[in-house]
């Protein structure tokens, strides 16, 4: 029975724990100092198995802890044995401390054993400066979307030490599991994606409720009532592709065709940079648009436009 | 009656007539110099009306047609009427045809007619310039997200000239309308909120493109398994406060006392701007959240979960 180490179980590793609870063949080992931990596990642990996605009937904590499914080890040492599959840590972000940890178990583990970092912003390879090369290998980071056991996307992110197989082995796990969205990040960039995606909409947000636009519940306004409900459905390059309607003069092409000029103007007017969409990013962006999604249909827009009102219709009944 | 002129019926000016078709009293004028005009509206605002929220049970095209409550004026002139009530107008982007429509128009509408532009960019002073100050006090923009019979928001924006009254009319006129949400924009700023969030997410989506970190397909991904999902239930600042935690150091500003740092770096990291949060927004932003939101609370945080769960669910059975 595959054994899963989770070293720190904070609310990312609380949550992860109820993702693994899904599957009841897995047996979880976890290892936090915290003195609270049994109650602390008690009281938060039911809430969030009880609104995650439809999973077998999970016993109670009680049993959980006395079966043997979960087992609570005393000591960071005793958390590491022979038999452990996956080591997940969600230990303080913190590069000196992520090091040590990493020295100090990689030689309780397997050979095999895959070395999972749920940071959010402390890349592998420097994680990793100390260790040997066969667990520089096995090293990566799988960042999830807080909380996991609600929100589908896991950032697998490599460093270039990581191997293929161990890339594979990640993006195939969570592939195979209901519920989640594994997408791989092709180098180590500060913040990863979807931190960068949020951060930069978020300075241009800061920037808006400081110059007295917009308050702050407008903000959330705008997002909740047009861009996040449609970016739900289909994210920005799919949504301006749709945008720009059919035919072979529509799609992504046809709306930068029209519209390409502000948007290059808006990102000048305090969005810093000089680089830009007629600097050389629209061919890339719009290539690949063209290849991923093809045409825009009449079909299509009637289909988004049904799931959004869906989407919506929900979210009301449930507010 | 209310009596309601559309200037222009391309995809936003039809969206709107299904909007306005939603009210049985409504009766609609539309000014459309294209040649296919019956075939097109046929076409089309039947598959608007289907997908658009629960209304009455609307009569057929040919119906509307025929029995007056939608008129196909011959010319600009007789669309314009002393009974228009409102006149909204989606004519092409461009600031020396809007201004040129404005001066033919006004002379022919009534002396409290409500002036709406749908205009995306083109602020509601550059259109009004050459107008009396009766028509400036009247004259806004009520700028929807695309396509307005489904999506919630509409941006009211008006010029230092609009008058009070008329920001309290198109806000209320709004809100009174199941499916919409109003927000007032306080200042024209180049492409209003929406846009400018939308494009300051969609730079940083292009450089990650082009930068091989990821591809389009994935970028889209991670708004719609994480970001777009969030939020859709709740905007950036709500879940950057839910993101803090509960408790007097938890909120947006505990959230930014641990994670500050890393925005100001990946904001530094070519996202442009000497500005930051540790400039001065943070303050202004933490204030305004903590006011509009108050604590977080353990059932907050459960109910943002349940809805988000509810609505990934939804998406999955209409996919």
């Amino acid at each position: 029975m595959p054994n899963i180490t989770l070293i720190g179980t904070g609310t990312i590793g609380l949550s992860w724990c109820a993702v693994h609870l899904r599957d009841p063949t897995n047996r979880i080992t976890i290892y936090d100092p915290r003195e609270d931990l049994v109650p602390y596990i008690k009281s938060l642990l039911p809430q969030y198995l009880s609104s995650s996605i439809s999973s077998p009937a999970t016993p109670s904590i009680e049993t959980l802890l006395s079966n043997g499914t979960i087992t609570l080890a005393k000591t960071l040492d005793s958390a590491c044995t022979p038999e452990t599959y996956i080591l997940q840590e969600q230990t303080p972000e913190n590069p000196l401390g992520k090091q040590v940890l990493w020295s100090n178990i990689v030689p309780l583990l397997p050979e095999t054993c895959h070395l999972w970092t749920s940071t959010s912003g402390i890349p592998a390879s420097t994680q990793a400066q100390n260790l040997s090369a066969s667990a520089k290998a096995r090293l990566l980071v799988v960042h999830p979307f807080n909380p996991p056991h609600i929100l589908p996307l896991i950032e697998i992110v490599p460093s270039p030490d990581t191997s293929a197989g161990e890339v594979a082995f990640a993006m195939d796990y969570w592939k195979g599991r209901e519920g989640h969205t594994p997408i791989l990040v092709k180098k180590e960039t500060k913040g990863f994606v979807a931190n960068r995606l949020a951060f930069a909409l978020f300075r241009e947000a800061c920037k808006l409720v400081a110059d007295g636009v917009v308050g702050v519940k407008e903000v959330d306004e705008v997002l909740e009532e047009s861009l996040g409900v449609r970016w739900a459905v289909k994210g920005p390059f799919a949504s301006y592709h749709d945008g720009g309607g059919e035919g072979a003069n529509g799609g992504l092409k046809g709306l930068l065709g029209k519209v390409g000029g502000t948007i290059d103007e808006v990102w000048k007017d305090g969005m810093g940079g000089k680089e830009g969409l007629k600097g050389g990013w629209e061919d890339a962006v719009v290539g690949q648009t063209e290849e991923v999604y093809g045409s825009v249909t009449k079909r299509g827009l009637w289909e988004r436009d049904w799931v959004t009102r869906r989407v919506l219709e929900v979210r009301g009944e449930e507010r």
